[in-house]
């Protein structure tokens, strides 16, 4: 069974915690079961992690690149936090390492502020899910396996 | 039975014969019978429409709004094609009607000319799906489904 | 006797139901009775109108010409919501329709958004009435009279 | 009887005097006396002042400010001349004294030079009257008197 | 005999009309003869329409499309007007219907406003044809019918 | 008989060796030969010339001032090249002389890379001609020699 | 004893009426107090003022420049309110009198509006001290006083 | 007794090695010590640390959000270095983790280039001191200590 | 005899104490001989002021304005200092009064800060003298009195 | 007697002919004799030259610095014309060269098209004369002559 | 023997994998040989790494910083990756340790996206090498070499 | 045997004249003789020449583009001076002519003025060797030499 790999970058731990007017009261863990149970749905196990170091996901990233060319890894569901908007080397990572990553947003990024607009990793997406709270992670595995199994 | 809204907009009737490296070879009647699928998964009618007149949009949305405060309307799936990028009008009919929106783009603009990075509907949508293909539509009928069973 | 044409752009008819909290709780036809009432005073009568069609404010634009140059409409009074913002064409039609044209806007759009304080029909007014809620609509038929008397 | 204080800024000593083309062949007292006629008309007496000091205006308008809170002044009516594009303090000023201020502009100033296009007093003001020539102050006199009578 | 569609946008009824000493003093019935006397030179009919609404020239040049795919039509002479500014929904139907259009502006646009200098129209363009006045259009059909000549 | 100069500026005389995929086969001879034929069409010498030194093409420009004024030269026609978006001495030179003069560009330059889409020489120009590949230079002569017919 | 000058610019004797939930309730002659009880900690009398007048606060620098040079004046700390974001007169005043300056803002002027982001004054600062409310001024008179003492 | 976390980020290992002429020729060491003699001043503890690491800064601070909501730390100083400039992530880690930060920089930073005015830390502080090289930790201190008290 | 008014802005007193790197060790007694000495070449009084006062200029220049349409002023000889970057209401004074000025500034601004490069005055000027150290004032006497009899 | 060199770029050579309303009847053989009068009158010899080539203004600019250094040239005066606004080259000539330039323009640069705002000349020059009309020759030469006598 | 750092930034590890087109088919151990051969040419040690963390290269930074001052190490060969266009962290780096570095592209950057034109890294470099695929690692060598010994 | 040619634009010829402090005390001979030294290491005859003037550079490029096409010339090491940052035609030259081209700065020019850092040549560059002093002449010489025994 091929899984899912699914990434969170910085603050993403402090959910639940952070801004729930922003984010909502649904903490890290709360997604992990959504996600885990979306995968059951689409025959995928889910691999689930988060780190706040930009190194880190970076690493995972090429690992995730291997496991892709290896068959066991369907794609990667990427919420990069603020590193959206700052890193360029994650979009490298994305680009370089060619596996398929949905982009996801918890909040609507388009309507907070301007320097939220901006994605570094967009152009490298095969797809982007915004502003559907964490329902949003269950519509990218969904779209994922979909896209999967239609190639 | 509550029904959902399928809107398209300028240029999408084209489907199937315009640029089919960047759109794909599914017709509008393709993405009709898809949006029924989903429509009939998650149990809602759809309501499908395609107009080049930014003012029949504009009218339409107003229509949609009327029948969301009546409850016979869950919300709107809107792919506003080119209308997307310079009609402020559109976003105001959004957010005037107020009816739930979910912004749909086949094609990962990100990835295309710059001039279709700026979406002046995203900060009225209730959720954004870019760069799914078709499939986008069907996932914004779950996303848009699924929001308004949590609430 | 002669007439004053008002022209309302694209979510007029929304007024009272669209975001009270801007625009306020009267209604479009709320403004029509205030507008005639401020036509009776400076004695003429009013032609209200509402279109969401940038097309269509146009052809009434010409025909709006047309009756200036005839001797029958003495000028426009004009809210042109969204198109104000976005509407080069409407700009092009007052300038060669060559009729005087009075700019309203109901809210203070220099409070609002950066994307409302320009105005492509501000370089081809007769003169311009910001943020006096509804009775801007009478300061605009009143100046626009007292215009022409002095004329 | 509740007075209204009608200011103006740097150079608006030299109408009539200053390009006739633009500003017109009226002078600073035919306009104060424009501004009595209107008063009168709306039953509050004007206090018609001018300087082409930045702080003796700031210093106006916080008297006003006073006057306003003890009941015995209505509002400002408020032509800032050039200051309108540069000062900020003046826009402070008008938010700290808390009193209702209707900018005034005799020429259409989105139709001449760039750098007269932008306001700072504009956020600020409870209403905007731009290309009336001086028949813009009595327009402003009447929507001030109107909105006080109607709050 | 395969025509020619002549397509004309917003205000341009106005021709003759309208500030004519930017646009001279030809009426559009003085264009459509002259372009019928250019089809004739060159052996096309020419099929000669004007709208004021951005979805009926859409729809226009979708029909020209399925025109062209049958044979039927040799290409687009387009005068968009101030849509040629505004408008990425014209530029994206041009694109999407895969006719060949040649680009015409009466008056040099870029002897004037900073806001005529960009066309969305030019990169959908297969020639370009600015500034000389109505000659234009006859200059833009013997260019297109040379031209289909050539391939 | 009154002639006209067609100037060719940096690098044309690459043409048919340089990028045939964005300029195509043809060499400036061929062209030279193409204007020849167009000037005969419309009863006026040729005088065809190439540089790539800015001040040789500014000489040249105000040399056809001199015959402009003497009635020998009808106009320029001229592709300025990689000068077109750099030099406004160029554009000086044009205006200085005042002899008409039709710009030229052999591909679109409007849908090449964005330093293209600016020139210096258009607000100078009578006409332009853009994208018909060579064939430009002959549309150039004969709007020219028909625009001198109409004055 | 050497004295330090506090400067209060343009709006400052508002405090406490003016916008208490950005500037809070204190009054400037609390500030005035708890700049004399921050100086009695340090050693140095207070001169605390306030002007609306820009040239006012430009002749204060002056005078601050020659008694700093005679030793009777340790420095300036200066609040200049918006002016700190309009007025290069008075970074010049700063610079040219030599007086070591201490920059201090209430409020923290980079989470408000972006025209309070930029200050022409810091430059010219000795250092700077943002949005600890009034004891702001206590820091800066501390740090003025310890910063002379290092040297 | 609640501590103060004092956090020093990358490069900042290299004080008084790197560029003496504008950091100055005191430690990482001397300024700890500086900390722990203010500290001592205002009765809290002093926690010290330096990274290079973004990631481990995040870390950090969040942390530092538990230990504030635990009661055991009254909040945070923190010189970010270069990363002042470029991390939107350490923005979101102080909203998120809710815990009161001082920004300090040694340098006056907007005497310098122009990418070091910009600060993404800036709107998330509580305070912010500028250019009072090393003492401007020990002003931090005594400010967040009083800020807490004031509370 | 007519005379001409010499006026200094903001901090122009300073001179010979304020940087005497970028503006010299003569102080503004010795300009004024310099100008004293200037006028007697060219037979006209010298009236030599300064202030830091923006308003005070303005009413100066206005003052100006009416002694030279009395004929006993030959024009202005202006160094507004900082305010020349910033203020657009002397701008309109000078063009308001409608006296010939001449600006005037002591060092080469245009190889300073990018601030000082844009001039508000430049475009009311009758001439600019720059970077010729204090003599540039005796040159701009000189130039406004041949410019006067040149007339 | 060391000599000054009058250096004139692109299209001066058309003075008198070109756009007489902009820059004045005269020709440069009148500019020409302007400044040998100017020179006889500060006592130097003038070496008067044109040119619309680039290469060949630098090659004179790396003579003249050749002559200074030999001590028989004192300086240049230098009207770029359109060269002012795109040559850095000529930018780089003069500071390489050595050689103190008065920078001149005979019409007032910035009250015309705003891509002649800027000159790359500006930073290089020793003083800079604008809107004299042709006697800023001969202000240029007085002042360069009186600059090296003052040294 | 004094050695030389050549430090690769993110992504670098994929090499060879990722993107051939544009980086090439040599892996990282290909590159490692090519510098180890260049520094057996040039006598000096390599001493290769890799990191995707921007914290670990600020720290090899600093340790090559203290390795140059104590002569056991030349200076620093770096490929930054996607850090070059956005980490001012490891410009301070640079700067601070002190230590000269070669900065090096395998592909042409300046032919590529907008977003890697720009380098944080340039303005602290002692040379650039770009776009000769990895022999530029070989060209920084030898460049650094004998940079060293002309030192 | 094949030679290469190395191009130097504007102003070079003044190399060890101008500003030592940034471009060295070596002299054009000079570089003559280190290139001749490295045409000699790898085998090539080095053609090495200077011009002030765009034009001849352009035509010098041609001639190179012809004489690689034959066989004769490896390819071209070009220092553009300040033409590299304002000639488009140069880009189109080297790109037209189709040779490989090495972009070579003796400073580090992304440490200079901003409007040095811009390059039009780069895009078109096989390789861009920058900050190495003369001796960048050499590695570009090296790095042409082995790039082409590498294809």
């Amino acid at each position: 069974m091929t899984s899912i790999l699914v990434l969170n970058g910085p603050n993403l731990n402090l959910l639940g915690v952070r801004e729930p007017a922003v984010y909502g009261a649904a903490t890290l863990d709360d997604v992990r079961e959504l996600c885990e149970a979306a995968g059951r749905r689409v025959g995928h196990a889910i691999d689930f992690r988060q780190s706040n170091h930009e190194g880190v996901l970076i690493d995972w990233i090429h690992e995730a690149g291997t496991a892709h060319r290896a068959g066991s890894l369907l794609g990667l569901v990427f919420n990069a936090g603020a590193y959206t908007h700052t890193s360029l080397a994650l979009h490298d990572a994305v680009k370089g390492a060619g596996v398929p990553m949905i982009e996801v947003h918890i909040s609507n990024v388009h309507a907070r502020e301007p320097f939220r607009h901006h994605s570094y990793l967009s152009p490298a997406a095969a797809g982007i899910v915004v502003g559907f709270g964490i329902d949003g992670y269950a519509l990218a595995i969904e779209g994922l396996a979909r896209r999967a199994a239609a190639t």
